[in-house]
């Protein structure tokens, strides 16, 4: 006997999961392990293997099996029912763009993300702007074609690819709740730190070291290193598969910090993906809930963990074990005021928690601008730094800390940014659950004991896959909808706790 | 207007290539790279991939184009035939062995690698066991399958697969020529060596400096490290594509030529595929021209340039610089005569020039069994010693230096250990040519120049790609069939020349 529809469908899709897994990973080679001259070859395979992606998706053959499935919708279970409206979402965005674009696209950003790394080193925008040029041209297209047959705008098309349910407007309103509150935040925070002097941090931190104490750290969460990896790139990043996941971050020879809370943010990744539901892992209801959901995982361990009182009491011991340091500057106030100092920094991902939005805001505007055609490729650097002065009042130095610290654009994430900011809500808002249901938590991070937060991830977030949306699946964990609420009570008592009430009012 | 059915033919197998291409690097990744955990991920997704490029490869479109292709062959110029030719050879092989078989191989043969390694860890050939069962069971159907379309017997069906157009008869013939004269040459050798005492190599040679020992090497042979990697892995391989291309070696940090030799071997293999004709790089035509050939090409350099006085020349000032090492030992007589060794050795890749063959031979009748079903593999470590003791007079210590040695029929690999025999033959006779047109060969490899080394091998072996078949292509290249002739002859030369004269006519 045949097949089910529904069964022959999950047949599909299971060998669509293999060919996302086998690109992630040329992906990963191209940024971790390719030799710098093969970026040609490797835009090759991906585009093939992007363009078979795609056509697998489109055929015939699964319409009329997405059809017939859909007629025995009343005999499917709920997380069947799930999957089979993933797989229609999945099938619907593929047939608005066509497969020429697919692999024009997956060429172009191979060859931008060479050429990105190139400029970096040679702090020049001008050698990767062509590149970008010819990337914005492709997602514009993209854009247009996925927005009629989504009736959606151009923008909110893209954005919709990355977070489904999550509106345009919706980002919006936060982002300007954020923006409304957060310049006069960052001033009281920093006038209040200035009271109280950081001691830097001296000693030696040698990449060997660092990696041996970032393994230490991940093993504690529980990242399983059988079945996956830590690795070094220029700019730190999640790959893989659960069963094969990959992580990377960036060694700073001066500042352990850096590699370890670009540790933590990509492991927030890979813990989000080692938890979705094991029974679904190749089908489209086990993957992730989209990008917003990504980074509330990746934030809340950076930023909420990461930059917390429990954690630095756990991973001190650390540092003295493995770069032999001590003094003033190691006593956990002090890396706790390091942690949470806020500056106003050009570089994103050297970015604070307060300061955060406002770079994301940039962005956000600079791309929709980007996108109308509005703003040429070769305007970006001066309107760059201008939206640099409006948002935070600051210059870049130059490209490097400019436009060009970013791949994002290169890799043709547009519409990407503004998940950063949605998800760092989002993280606020799950902490709020997760205290309230595990009141023992700082004391078990304190310890370097992470079953707590994760036990409660992965019942409430991870364990759901895509099988509700993000607004319904937020509202079930926290009971109420994304908004930046949480994330303002809690980087206002966070950062305003120790400020004199004077201050903390103005 | 649509393109022509022929030029239709090379875009499909452009894409053929990039799929090849990814393949290779998830081959790669799995050797060298991956998590030990993930061989059931990597299986999926080599499995998903192998089917597609099947599949692509068997379309009725392909057929129906390389049919109304064929009967424009008129008008196309002489390489454009011998592509079509090769693109019809590559689609008769994929559609004489159906997909799900492909599909199974390719996912048992993934897993059988990491078994292979675990047991090699381990010593222990039972964890290895049920796996290569699998494989086998596997490999015996695609051998009779692919018998019956090409009208061949099982074994020569595979070897056709590896080597095509030179016969299993031809093969056997050669062997037989070897194992007629070797056994004596070996005894002759031995009595000579033993009246000259070889000095063993003392000194450090950790894996660090090794590396920069083998870089500076291969940039003398113009390897392209900005297109190509060398990695470490626990057994010697080329995978990739010109364009990227990786090999690896195996470092002993007790002795610099297990990595030296075993890089050169690869390097072989590499500088091949980098010779092969540009234009046509993506295409059939434009691959090696089968297995044998590819050994001629990693002997000729491991073997013939490699154990040769020149080279030592060259290579022994490397040493001193990279290890600091001098003394008697480090004589240039006493480094030729230690890579000119002949020793009775259970282990292949240990093997010397002269006992080689026997190693195949053993290898070539126990593959034939196996697949003959005469022999079970739960008998293969008791086959393989009493093999061992009939061809070289040798135990195996244990099954690490026994059964567990190979790789190759973990990765289903049957039929492609002749290739190593038939391919030294072939560089014996290509070394003769070479030194009839390139007088100044010796002198130019003594200094580290091997410009006159591979200018000819391009212009009368690697340029050719699969324009020609192996036996036109080495006719045309030294005036004679393959054959042993050429290379008993060099072995005679070689290792017999220091001897008296009563002993070398014995």
């Amino acid at each position: 006997m045949a097949l089910a529809p529904y069964k022959q469908l999950e047949l599909e899709w299971k060998r669509l999961h293999a060919f996302r897994g086998a690109m992630s990973l040329l992906r990963w080679d191209a940024a971790v392990m390719m030799p710098r001259g093969s970026a040609d070859v490797r835009g090759e395979q991906l585009a093939a293997l992007e363009t078979e992606y795609h056509a697998l998706l489109t055929t015939p053959k699964i319409s009329r099996l997405l059809d017939r499935a859909q007629a025995s919708a009343p005999s499917l279970e709920d997380w069947e029912i799930a999957n089979l409206r993933e797989m229609r979402r999945q099938r619907d965005h593929a047939i608005a763009t066509p497969v020429a674009l697919i692999g024009r696209l997956a060429k172009a950003t191979a060859q931008a993300e060479v050429r990105w790394m190139e400029a970096r080193r040679q702090g020049r925008f001008d050698l990767f702007a062509p590149h970008l040029e010819e990337v914005l041209h492709l997602v514009r297209d993209k854009a247009a074609l996925l927005g009629q047959a989504l009736n959606l705008p151009p923008y909110d098309a893209l954005a919709d690819a990355f977070s489904p349910g999550i509106s345009t407007a919706e980002i919006e309103l936060l982002l300007k709740a954020y923006v409304r509150r957060l310049p006069t935040l960052v001033g009281s925070a920093i006038e209040a730190q200035e009271a109280r002097p950081i001691l830097p941090l001296t000693g030696k931190f040698t990449p060997g070291r660092q990696r041996a104490l970032l393994s230490d750290v991940l093993k504690a969460m529980g990242f399983p290193f059988d079945r996956g990896r830590l690795d070094e790139s220029s700019h730190a990043f999640t790959e893989g598969v659960p069963g094969d996941i990959r992580i990377t971050t960036r060694i700073d020879p001066s500042d352990p910090f850096v590699s370890l809370l670009g540790a933590l943010h990509e492991a927030g990744h890979a813990m989000y993906d080692l938890g979705l539901p094991k029974p679904w892992l190749d089908q489209p209801v086990g993957q992730d809930r989209g990008m917003a959901l990504e980074e509330s995982q990746s934030l809340l361990l950076e930023m909420l963990v990461g930059r917390s009182r429990p954690f630095v009491r756990f991973v001190r011991p650390l540092f003295e074990k493995h770069f032999g340091v001590g003094g003033p500057e190691w006593e956990e106030d002090n890396l706790y005021r390091l942690l949470t100092r806020v500056r106003r920094s050009p570089v994103r991902v050297d970015a604070d928690e307060l300061t955060y939005p406002l770079h994301v805001m940039l962005r956000f505007e600079l791309e929709q601008r980007l996108l109308s055609g509005e703003l040429a490729v070769r305007h970006l650097p001066q309107a760059w730094a201008a939206a640099m002065e409006q948002r935070l009042g600051l210059q870049p130095a130059n490209d490097v800390e400019g436009v060009l610290q970013d791949i994002h654009w290169a890799l043709g994430s547009f519409a990407y940014f503004p998940s950063y900011a949605v998800g760092a809500a989002i993280a606020a808002q799950l902490m709020e659950g997760l205290r309230r249901d595990v009141p023992a938590l700082d004391a078990q991070l304190a310890q370097g004991d992470f079953t707590g937060l994760f036990g409660w991830l992965r019942q409430n977030v991870h364990g759901y896959g895509a099988k509700l949306t993000a607004q319904e699946l937020i509202k079930q964990a926290t009971g109420r909808p994304i908004s930046a609420q949480s994330a303002l009570r809690y980087l206002e008592a966070k950062y305003l706790a120790d400020v004199p009430a004077s201050s903390a009012a103005a």
